[in-house]
């Protein structure tokens, strides 16, 4: 079922909507991250995981309209936890309000759309964040002489006697042996390795910088996780829907990203070519004529949204 | 002298430049400030003021390039304390490297230009900015039915047991009698007082709201503070010069940046017209035949800048 087939469901059987959060993230599996203090790597267009985030995100919680900025983006996150894959950090994406018609929540109280990460990944991407290595709109003086250490080092200010290492933690109140610095230390924050690049914004030296680890090796497996949370009433009752949904990759070709955005458009296409489609026009998939037989589709070859329903209060 | 003719002075002596940094604040004076807990009010473009410093610093230091985003820009300050005026506090304006060939620089380790405000207020300023309410990017909802207390609130998560006073100062680690609640306060943060917008960016309404308190009365008297430190080798000794200009208005019209701004551009008006300016085309004020009359003029009219050098080391 996707997201607007459950909300149908609830209005047709007379609930009333109250609340929807949606969270998706592409991930890599936990067994391809073992070793990896991030939990991360890039199986997404990298430039977009990099400046992800930099335009103000607004959302609906308990009735209010909610902002936040870039800069409070990684720290104000949301804790999901998906029975048998674990605990995640969603972050609020752009403008989830637009999604209020789309998806007929028109009177919703919360409304809120966002990106899951393992936990941990968000504090230390915020320091990424507030040092300003995202920034995309400048380029740097001197690249092709700057090594990753120089890189970092010249978004802290000059101290004559303490070392990078000294001033980031200290700016950053990290201790040694934090998790934060396992990370950073890990992406080679530190080290004395040329860049590789003659010129670039902060965001296209970070990219690829990050890209030297995170990029998948042959044999890596991604992991996409779709998380709803639909709550609404119903004959006085407080009830919730929980739904994921989760694809696995075979390897760094036959990634479940590729999956789950390629099949999709590939049986739309043999869809329209069979002439199973008789709507014309630009239309969105959240059409029954399309999404019906995609989803039966995507089932058989192993892409399929499971639900938990439960009643919270009566 | 401006700082283009003490360059010159130092060069033509046989010195050698090594830092240059300049800091100017149109700001009010301590008399006018009494009972103002940010010692400051609009005496310049309030919509400039409101979203200053968006885009990233890059400055010189100690031979590095240096790059200072937004969210760190207020709180990476520079402490400058000008004899007989005060404590006041530097923020790092967008790009420093631009006045290197314009001001004969080429060479040296440090070079930085910046706005200067009170003591205390560039902390206060940062958590504006952290909030989220200097951005100038978008609408918000509902502005017409929003009172200061809602527009506030709209960057802090949803509590349903903690007020915005306690959210706010636990986020931004504040204890109630803090200087900066007392600014905050100040503003009207947490009253129930109605906008009077009926639409608005976050910066737009938050300009409305500080208009409130940080307008000029008819009684107040500005202030116009410019601090240079220029330091130089000359025959192995390490010396710098401190100038620094410090012109006051005399009520909310007569200001001292109407002086500052104005009277210099209306003495080359008065210098073209009776044909004492004989170089043609757009030319920048640092050409003599401008510079020398003008700052003749303004001598006279009370605007000078003062000068104190040392040797620093032999």
């Amino acid at each position: 079922m996707t997201a607007v087939q459950v909300i149908e469901r609830i209005k047709k059987e007379g609930g009333r909507m109250i609340s929807f959060e949606s969270f998706t993230g592409g991930l890599i599996t936990p067994e391809t991250a073992i070793n990896n203090p991030w939990k991360y790597k890039f199986t997404w267009n990298p430039r977009n995981v990099v400046t992800a985030g930099q335009s103000t995100a607004k959302f609906l919680e308990e009735g209010d309209y909610k902002y936040i900025p870039y800069q409070q983006l990684f720290e104000r996150t949301t804790p999901v936890h998906v029975p048998g894959y674990g605990d995640f950090e969603g972050y609020a994406n752009r403008d989830s309000l637009k999604y209020m018609e789309a998806y007929g929540l028109e009177g919703v109280k919360t409304l809120l759309r966002g990106t899951l990460r393992f936990d941990g990944f968000c504090h230390a991407w915020s320091i990424l964040v507030h040092m300003g290595c995202c920034d995309d709109t400048y380029p740097m003086e001197g690249v092709a002489k700057m090594t990753h250490r120089d890189f970092f080092n010249s978004f802290l200010p000059y101290n004559n006697v303490l070392s990078l290492e000294s001033k980031f933690m200290k700016r950053f109140n990290l201790s040694a042996g934090s998790p934060e610095m396992e990370k950073f230390k890990w992406i080679g924050m530190f080290d004395e390795e040329p860049i590789g690049l003659v010129q670039g914004t902060p965001a296209q030296i970070l990219e690829h910088i990050l890209n030297k680890k995170w990029k998948l090796e042959p044999d890596d497996k991604d992991m996409v996780i779709m998380w709803h949370r639909f709550r609404y009433e119903r004959e006085g009752e407080k009830r919730e829907i929980q739904a994921s949904l989760i694809a696995t990759g075979d390897d760094a070709v036959h990634t479940a990203m590729a999956k789950t955005v390629g099949l999709p458009m590939a049986i739309a296409a043999k869809l329209l070519f069979h002439g199973k489609v008789k709507t014309r026009g630009v239309i969105l998939p959240s059409v029954a004529e399309l999404y019906n037989p995609i989803l039966k589709e995507l089932e058989e070859l192993g892409v399929e949204l499971n639900e938990k329903e439960v009643v919270l209060n009566s």
